[in-house]
Order: C-alpha cells, then sequence, then structure tokens
C-alpha cells in the first residue's frame, strides 16, 4: 500500500467550526486562535465568510479578524465568498483563496441557498472570474456527496456532475465533503473517484465529518487513493445542525495523530495544536470535541 | 482491495467494559444487557470473570449472571479466568469459551499480574488444558500490542513472542488488543503480521481502544489484511484506566455502523443495540459513548 509522504491540511475551525456558534466569540478570540494555529504549524486557514451578518451574524466581524492577524509567510488565508457582494467585501482584506460552494444533492442545495445545483454554478460563475482575474486562488466546497440530510445516499453520478459543474466555471481544487457524517470507506472512495474525472488528484480534497465516528476510516481510505490535502477542524469544533448534540468537523488533532502515526508529515507540532484546541474550547466553555487532545491531556494530567 | 463478506463481533462490554465502573451495577441490570445484546443479533458476549472479588468486586456475581442469561443456541457464552481457581469456579456455568490473557511489554504484565509473560503463560497452561479436556473453547487476549503505558511502543517481536507462547500453551484463538489505544494502521497491521506467525488470520481477532479515536480506522487497515473478527464494546462501555476521563473500547455501534456502510454482514440490528446501549448508559447514569447512538438518537428526536 503507497501512502502519501506528506499532507497538507486545511484548518477551518475559525470558520466552519465557529459559524455553527449560536454566541459568537469577540474578534479578538478568534484572531487568537488564528495564530495559535498558524504557530502550530497550519499553513492553510479559512479564516471567516462575508455571508451577510443577517444570515451569519457569527461572520460579522470579517474585516476585523482579517486585518488583526499577523499574516505569515507560507500560509494560505482563505474565506468564504457565497456571492459577487460577498467577493467584493473580501477583496479588502487580501484572502490567497476564495471558496465558493455547491452541494451533490439538489434539495440541500435549495434548503440551503434556495436555487438549484446549476443554478448556484452561475451565479459562482462571475465570483470564481474575478477571483482569478485578481489573482487570487478558488477552491470549491462540495457539499453532501456521500448523503444528505433531506435526500439521503447521493449516488456518485452527482458528485461527477458538480466537480464537472465546478471545473466548467473555472474552480481550480475542490473538496469531497461528507457534511453530514455518513460515509464510510467504499461509500467515500466513490464520490472521490467521480471527483477525480474532472480533477486530478492533487486538486482534491478530503472534508470528512465526524458524527458517526467514520472521518479517520474514510481519511484512511481517502489516502490510500493518493488523497492528501485534508481539511478539519481543532477541537472538533462546529457541531452537525443536522443532529443537534452530535459531533460535526473531525477535530484536526486527531487527524494529526493519524497522520503522524503513519509516519506521513504534516509540518504540525500536536502539542501546541493541542493547545490551541484547549484555548478555544475555554474561550466556548466547552470540553474539546477532540479524542487525542482529551486523551493527551488526562496524560499531562 | 479485498473485503471480508461478513465479520463475527464478540461484545465485551458486560466484562470488559462493566469491570471498570466504580460502582458495581445489580446482577439483574447485566443479565438485561446480555439478553438485549443477544436479541440485538451478538453471537459472541464475554460475560462476566472469575477474579477474586477483592480485586474485581464489580463481577462478583459471576455465578448469577450466568445463571440467570437465558442460553441461546448459536451464541457462544464466553468468560475470563485468571487461574486454575477461576476456571474451576467458571466451570459450573458452563461456559463456551474461556479467555486467558498476556501482554505483549514486560513492564505491564509485572505491574498487571506481578509476573513476566513466560511465567503467566506457564501459569495459564493448565487452565487451557483443562478448559479443552472439558470441551471448553479457549481464546487468548493479548494486551498492549502496539503501546503499554509504561513502556511505549512495543516492537512487533514482542507480539510474535507473546502469540508462540500462546499457541504454545494450547490457545486457540488470539485477541490483538491495542489496550490503551495508541495504535494507528500501519501499527496494528504490524501487530496483527506478527501474530499470523503462529495463528492463521480466521483466528485472529482485532481488539481495538477508541482512546484516541483511532479504533476504526485499525478496523479497516486489519479488514483489509483480512481479519474478519472484532471486539468491541457496547456504548463503548469502559474506560480507559491509563488515562482518566479517555474513552476506552471502540462502541459497538460505530463499528457495526462501518462494516454495514461497507456492504459487510454482522447479523446484528443496529437500532436494537442502540437500545441495549442506552439501556445500559441509563442504568450507569452517563450519556453513551459511541458517536453512532448519539447521531442515531439525535435524528430519532
Amino acid at each position: 500500500m503507497n501512502y502519501p509522504a506528506q499532507v497538507r491540511l486545511v484548518e477551518v475551525g475559525p470558520r466552519d467550526g465557529l459559524q455553527n456558534e449560536k454566541q459568537p466569540l469577540p474578534a479578538a478570540v478568534k484572531i487568537e486562535l488564528v495564530q495559535r494555529l498558524q504557530a502550530a504549524g497550519l499553513r492553510e486557514i479559512e479564516v471567516t465568510s462575508y455571508v451577510s451578518p443577517k444570515w451569519v451574524p457569527q461572520m460579522a466581524d470579517n474585516h476585523q479578524v482579517m486585518a488583526g492577524i499577523e499574516r505569515r509567510t507560507g500560509v494560505r488565508y482563505s474565506v468564504l465568498t457565497p456571492n459577487l457582494k460577498g467577493f467584493e467585501a473580501a477583496l479588502a482584506d487580501r484572502p490567497d483563496e476564495i471558496v465558493v460552494f455547491g452541494a451533490a444533492s439538489e434539495a440541500f442545495s435549495q434548503k440551503n441557498i434556495n436555487c438549484s445545483i446549476a443554478e448556484s454554478m452561475e451565479r459562482f460563475a462571475p465570483v470564481v472570474q474575478a477571483a482569478l482575474a485578481a489573482g487570487i486562488a478558488v477552491r470549491g466546497a462540495m457539499s453532501c456527496t456521500v448523503g444528505c440530510p433531506y435526500e439521503g445516499e447521493i449516488p456518485p453520478e452527482r458528485v461527477e456532475m458538480l466537480a464537472g459543474l465546478m471545473k466548467a466555471i473555472g474552480v481550480q481544487r475542490v473538496d469531497v465533503a461528507d457534511t453530514i457524517g455518513v460515509g464510510t470507506p467504499l461509500k467515500v472512495q466513490r464520490a472521490i473517484e467521480a471527483t477525480c474525472k474532472h480533477y486530478e488528484i492533487d486538486r482534491v480534497s478530503g472534508h470528512f465529518h465526524d458524527t458517526y465516528g467514520q472521518a479517520l476510516s474514510n481519511t484512511l481510505a481517502a489516502l490510500q487513493m493518493g488523497v492528501w490535502n485534508f481539511q478539519s477542524s481543532v477541537a472538533g469544533l462546529g457541531g452537525c445542525p443536522y443532529a443537534k448534540g452530535a459531533t460535526g468537523n473531525v477535530a484536526t488533532e486527531d487527524l494529526v495523530y493519524l497522520l503522524h502515526g503513519m509516519g506521513i508529515a504534516t509540518g504540525i507540532d500536536l502539542d501546541a495544536l493541542v493547545d490551541a484546541g484547549t484555548f478555544i474550547s475555554d474561550a466556548l466553555g466547552r470540553p474539546t470535541g477532540s479524542r487525542v487532545a482529551r486523551a493527551l491531556l488526562a496524560r499531562r494530567g
């Protein structure tokens, strides 16, 4: 079995994680989190989004957060932009990459952004063009690539279709997201395979939620296909809005432990990462969602 | 990639899980748990142990529990026997299988049972002989096959040695246990490989703790080697005595979800299993340790 020698992680905690928090955190806490994450060795961080504060009040401080972090050379700061207006707002903050998104499920697309999958891609086309013209990289988040809270299982053909639409509008790389964490290894491999009809494996990343505890086995299955880009959230930030009380994003600590245990380099200092997770968990006033953090903290005593 | 068409699970919750509970549960609750587990489709259940109640008061009701369960044809009831005295006590309760144990770590063997690995196997030899003579199957639990709380990483050669000793005293099949849950896929595969120097793959089972959240990825790695016997604990019963507050055994629900998701048959009804887990979690007055149970219960609303 061949495994990649190194893996690159996109830390999505500050955006994907914190956007689900009922009580928005102060910008200073978010800035401190990003600082700690980059100090721990993360080289890609999804910092914030430029969605209307009416819909996502948690990210209303996007300018403040982007202005507050000390930008480091070699670190890629990405932001979510839902439309041209959001992109224009983001532009002032000089993100290295913008994230556009689409679902592999028609029902999810309708419920989430009130339009069809095809329409959502048409709407993103000018955003992608504008970003590329401004020299900003573009990543596409493909949600519900395995299962959907409304439709149930999603066939690989739908993933292939979405990946094709992403490619057609100019998206440079894509995330295969198991948004509700229902995936298991063979299903996740089929979704990745479908994506690879349009993107080479180096441009495909795995974004697995741990709702059913399957994220790391799905990661192993993806690694075995040659995937070497993954997304995760420190302390497992971000619950699952489709199953209250359940886990959301896989914890970065758990993913790093897996990778290091297999001899795969990440450039991340696990202890510093656990400290970053403790910092944000304390700020939120709740225990970490990372099993590795719990075990290591218990061992520290 | 070839995967087994079916997997056989040994449910260890009633013994390995409950023996770590500070407050012993009433025998009636344990009996009800075993009943529910077999009703959910479990065909191997580790019911209790015959260790001195001075050391393990939680299992002092072994006779009562074994007498109380309605034995079903086709279900294998196993019990842990630490020595000849324990075996003789167990005999009256007609177990289908006894479990003897040994560590791949010298330090763990000394701290846990106060003798060397070789001595522990010598002590078990007459127990194994007596069991086989009585027509009772014998399984050997090999602990610390990946890591040890005292010695750290355990090289595969130590696992090979322990498996050889188990084989020499007549143990019919063995569990490769990652007792403290520190293993990752390649390390676990090396421990299994070492075991296979003495046992064919059909006689090797995986027993992975989820302390670091790695149990299911280790399971996937073991499945890929042809292992089709696994052990787990409903609701993730049994914490980790070496890292207070951390998780112990992998939850049976999480394992079953993985297997079913991959099209691998287990004969288990996941919903009934979740109910069994809810029953015992309620009896213990704490939330389930199973992510699948949490997600499914959240979905039930």
